[in-house]
């Protein structure tokens, strides 16, 4: 197997979003090695022997993609017997030329704590998401900027972290209950609050196997129940004009960004 | 200002990394716009419009970073007036060459589903932080991968919903309360999992910042109480040879990173 290195002098983050993004057009698997915060000398010729020393037992050639601004550092490393790609500095050089301006490259900007107003977004964003995550309170819906809705365990928690974290944005969730299924109708503090729902449904196997690892053979996870809430909720959501998507398929990110187009909401933080 | 575009017909968050990684090498600021979703000559053509709007009405070429797998929908954005990049494709003829191997492109591949089970390994650490977030139980430490120390507010929940979501670690944490403190000792939880401890620290005018900013005027963030919990924390620490870090001009990604790599674990998806 074909051995990844991701090197930077900084959380190796952009490196490894970069790396596995080009390599996962490839059918094949890769052993994929991340080393952050290569910051002196020492610690780059110590890389450059592990490299190497992988080169030499495997017989492959590793590949290195790396994220290293220093250009003593970056050179020890392209030194080594891997073959190396640099994707930042492929690209500086033509957006410099198309910009008119040179680049001045700084470490730990990409993934470094740029400002504490970035800081702070995110952080009240998390905690936004955890005092109002499943219903507990529905007090603070005036702040929400996305109030997503569904059956438990559809992943509206996980959204909501995400879209927090990643993203800035504040999210509450709300699980609908078998009383507002009966009724067919919407709490009062979601009625209120009805331009920043969002739905969330998802398919019944798939729900009722998330259920039973959570809750083995219970009314909770019995493909019945499961069956009847989603039919109940989807209901729901077309009665009320509530925009929703089927996670089933989907990861968390796409459903994240699928969402931020839908409600038209721009990320705050990058 | 310039604008920048990040279109893909997935996410778009790879361009956006990839974008904003080398953006944040120049000095100066962009204005961002994504378009994740592309997904058919309709929606591409719409966007070649919008970017040529933007040219037109603000007489500077935008630059347009994107990762498009479809040929016909790549070629309707690259015939805009924009000066565009092509991260992925860039790379991929120099790596097949490496590799002796043809790229297979697929759309959604980087950050769609890949499969239940790197899914499942996501969640259930999403639901581990959750449920072992802020010492509430300390029953589940035998299950953890790390569990984080430290003062009220000194950023362990961010980084434990980090290193679970992003990462697929389980991350319990345990804020350290006033009894802890005075008797100078670990509660016995904590000391049967004591390889698995992880200190974070902050400077003590931030943190009696971000506690202001949470109960302003209380005994909880005056200046001296923040001082106090984080000498006796940081003593605690060393006593206990707990490795620790200071969270204070770190992002999450690099407490998070930093964490990992001093603890030895690697990341289980990506």
């Amino acid at each position: 197997m074909h051995t990844v290195f991701y090197v930077s002098d900084g959380t190796a983050i952009t490196a490894e979003v970069f790396g596995h993004a080009v390599l996962s057009q490839f059918p094949m698997t890769f052993e994929q090695v991340t080393i952050p915060f290569v910051g002196d000398v020492e610690k780059a010729q110590l890389v450059k022997a592990q490299i190497d020393s992988c080169f030499t037992q495997s017989g492959k050639r590793p590949l290195v993609f790396h994220t290293i601004v220093d250009t003593q550092l970056r050179n020890i490393i392209t030194n080594s017997e891997a073959k190396c790609y640099d994707f930042l500095n492929t690209f500086v050089a033509p957006i410099e030329q198309q910009l008119g301006i040179k680049a001045d490259p700084q470490v730990h900007r990409t993934h470094g704590m740029d400002n504490k107003k970035h800081y702070d977004t995110r952080i009240d964003a998390v905690n936004y998401a955890l005092e109002n995550d499943d219903g507990v309170t529905t007090k603070a819906y005036n702040e929400a900027d996305i109030i997503l809705v569904g059956v438990s365990r559809c992943g509206k928690t996980p959204t909501s972290l995400y879209l927090a974290l990643q993203f800035g944005i504040r999210v509450a969730n709300y699980p609908f209950i078998d009383q507002d299924m009966q009724q067919m109708s919407l709490p009062t503090a979601l009625k209120t609050n009805r331009h920043k729902l969002f739905g969330l449904t998802i398919d019944a196997q798939r729900l009722q196997e998330i259920r039973q690892r959570r809750m083995a053979d219970s009314q909770y996870s019995a493909a019945a129940q499961c069956r009847y809430e989603l039919n109940q909720v989807e209901k729901l959501f077309r009665q009320e004009a509530i925009p929703f998507i089927d996670t089933t398929f989907h990861s968390v990110e796409e459903i994240s960004v699928k969402i931020l187009e839908r409600a038209g909401i721009r990320r705050r933080i990058y």
